[in-house]
């Protein structure tokens, strides 16, 4: 009698107790990426406004919110919104353009001549608008990006909803936008006073790379990205080219200039560091740079293999990037990432425990954010953090059975299966649709520029 | 006036001269995979029964064939349907079971016990039905299997309507149904007699490795396959281990064995063929050996790279295979091999020309019919061939703009976007939909088997 007594007490007084929440998703798996990477069956997160409330079993958030709108996925998993650490979003509409060439001939027969044909600002609207469309319906919810017209890029992007670390290409030679440095500096500091303080949008500072800039165009873009505490995006040691030069010209390597130019002295993003020593790692590991790790591209352009496991073991911040679409890559999905980002450091290695799934999704989510520097915001799935969070389907014949849901994550489940996309506490895809995007026009527009791009290069 | 009339004279006597056809498939590109590689742009194929008829312009196949039936997808990419020249279907019940591990402790303490408390032929009648099932929906028409209870294999393979190339696996071991290699003889032998001339199984011979199997068994598959015509499937040289050994032990390589053992003497499919050199090659390439590259397996299990460049440039008989999905990989999706094989052999050559689109889609389609010696039936859409096709969404995000049909295959399209599959004349996915197997008994199947053997490993 006592115990009944009790119970029904517990239970009037936690639905009185009750605190209210604007949502609460529930499914069969939470995997938050916390400091203890906890996998939760049966869990469910909390959200209000653009926060993440609480995150527990479905039972104890049940207990102790009352939602006003809830959505129960019980036959998937809640994982964080992924995080591309380096992409070219527009090149979109270059998809496929230029594939199985020499580095060479792709860039002087196809690259460039098609950028400098067809990029205009409509060209990156419309390429941002399909590259984040991609992104979104794949489970990335904050992408790192490199373009030019980067204001534009920005506001296809917050037209979208989607979170971005965005930066205005920074190089020597006269682009469809800037044609000098100084022109891209200064566009670059009102893009940064226009997107200060922005929810959804960074802005960064982002020289193209060491050797397609002058030391002095990149002291420039640090001083500036430290006056306005805004991250420097860049290209490093893509290339064994790009470090034989340096070592030509100056007998050392791209990393230990940039140190010595100051450029590592704040919030730095480094893409691809493929071609990067013992020194140079101890010196982006000292300096906190994080790395946009690019299996992919590195792959499909015969760039290398960068040393990942290397750098996983000295903690560095190493995230994922599908870079851009235009003969390095194909699409911008990070499931695909992930799980090239594993076979590729075992085989590498020769040591199939090398990058286990674990770090895999690390690198997509919580160590993607410590290499933008987000971590406090984005990352993981945890009280008082940006509500960015996905469903993805376990219902299908290739994701069961199901023995371990990060396992699943990294090498069985699809872009194609990610089924919800929250960003800020937003839902922009609800059951596999774009609620914020027209996909049809989209869709016709990128046909409409096939047809233009192709004929500017007849 | 004259011509007036002479058009209209020419489309009457076409109207009547119309062949009738059981179906007309039309789509935007259609992929034949012929000798001149032709992609027909508004491309429509002709089948009547199991057979097709006619490849060609839909306008050109409309005036020439009447149908009973038609299927027009503007918005898609037909294709010749995908072969799979290695795997192990059942083993979908383990699929990620143990990943990332040493390769001693995956096989001791995780595939060899599982395998010996839960193989039953119940088990494998599931476990096949969950690998068809993903294997159809993503595009696979033919498949090649070595596992146990093969006769079971093959019933859930004709029940689904799919084509397979099955073999009992013989080794020199007690395994769940045949305790000695002589009752996996004579169980094969019975198969190989219960299947003749069956129009979607082909029955083989499946010694399942050089390090497993007496000389003397060795011999006997070879002489039972010869004698019913039969291919042998065997695994060769997938590590490094197995060279080492076969070092020690005769002072030569396991394809130089097995050569010396009369074991090439007849249609063989060589699975991996990683540590295979020049030498091995030339005789691999003279007996007209089938080798079934698994680009997944072979980075995830860190066993090494396959010399697929040279193998190729030697015109060898390579297909692809996505080998089983107990921790060698994850999944039975060839869209993902396709794209592994030609990013793995960029980045092991260091040259992005290596091993192009048209090559990677060749080996899941025609060179991989070539490697089951199969290449008068399959491979390819051609007029006399069997209709085994599919079709491949192109309306969505990530298959847009689309420059290069080809291209687009390999890199770009998704297992997830096949959306009609067809095998020998047989519709066995109508819009993504299976039509032969019942999926949600086969999840709760594939749930309920997970439960038995998590709880058989504790």
């Amino acid at each position: 009698m006592f115990r009944i007594c009790s119970f029904f007490l517990l239970a009037i007084s936690a639905a009185l107790a009750a605190e209210p929440a604007d949502l609460i998703w529930s499914a069969r798996y939470v995997i938050t990426m916390d400091a203890q990477r906890r996998v939760i069956e049966n869990g469910a997160v909390a959200i209000k406004a653009d926060r993440i409330l609480a995150v527990g079993t479905k039972a104890d958030i049940d207990a102790r919110f009352t939602p006003k709108q809830r959505l129960d996925r019980p036959d998937a998993i809640i994982a964080p919104g992924l995080i591309n650490t380096h992409t070219h979003a527009a090149m979109s509409l270059f998809r496929g353009i230029a594939d199985d060439l020499a580095l060479q001939d792709w860039l002087t027969k196809f690259i460039f001549p098609a950028e400098a044909k067809n990029v205009t600002a409509e060209f990156v609207r419309w390429g941002t608008r399909l590259g984040v469309l991609e992104m979104l319906l794949s489970g990335t919810t904050t992408y790192t990006d490199m373009y030019y017209f980067e204001d534009v890029v920005a506001e296809a992007t917050k037209e979208a909803g989607m979170r971005g670390v965005l930066g205005e290409t920074i190089i020597g030679f006269p682009v469809a936008d800037n044609k000098t440095p100084a022109d891209a500096l200064a566009y670059t500091e009102r893009f940064l006073k226009r997107f200060a303080n922005d929810p959804l949008i960074t802005a960064a500072v982002a020289p193209h790379a060491l050797y397609t800039n002058s030391d002095e165009t990149l002291k420039a873009c640090r001083a500036l990205a430290n006056k306005y505490k805004a991250p420097l995006v860049i290209h490093l040691s893509e290339t064994k080219k790009e470090n034989d030069d340096e070592q030509a010209k100056r007998h050392t390597s791209p990393t230990k200039t940039l140190d010595t130019l100051g450029i590592w002295t704040g919030r730095s993003i480094a893409a691809h560091a493929v071609w990067v020593s013992e020194a140079d790692m101890a010196i982006l590991k000292q300096r906190g740079v994080g790395i946009g790790h690019c299996p992919s591209s590195n792959m499909k352009l015969a760039s290398g293999v960068a040393p990942v496991t290397r750098m996983l073991a000295l903690d560095m911040k190493v995230g994922l990037g599908p870079d851009g679409p235009a003969g390095s890559n194909n699409d911008f999905n990070l499931f695909e990432e992930m799980d090239l980002a594993a076979k590729l450091a075992k085989v590498t290695t020769g040591n199939p425990q090398s990058l286990p799934a674990t770090q895999a999704l690390e690198m997509a989510t919580i160590r993607g954010a410590r290499a933008l520097g987000m971590e406090k915001e984005i990352g993981s799935l945890e009280p008082g953090k940006r509500a960015d969070l996905i469903t993805v389907r376990i219902d299908r014949p290739h994701a069961q059975p199901l023995y371990d849901a990060i396992s699943q994550m990294v090498y069985a489940l699809k872009g194609s299966d990610v089924r919800d996309v929250m960003v800020n506490g937003k839902l922009l895809v609800g059951d596999g649709k774009s609620l914020t995007l027209n996909e049809a026009l989209i869709l016709q527009k990128a046909a409409e520029y096939r047809a233009k791009i192709s004929a500017s290069l007849k």
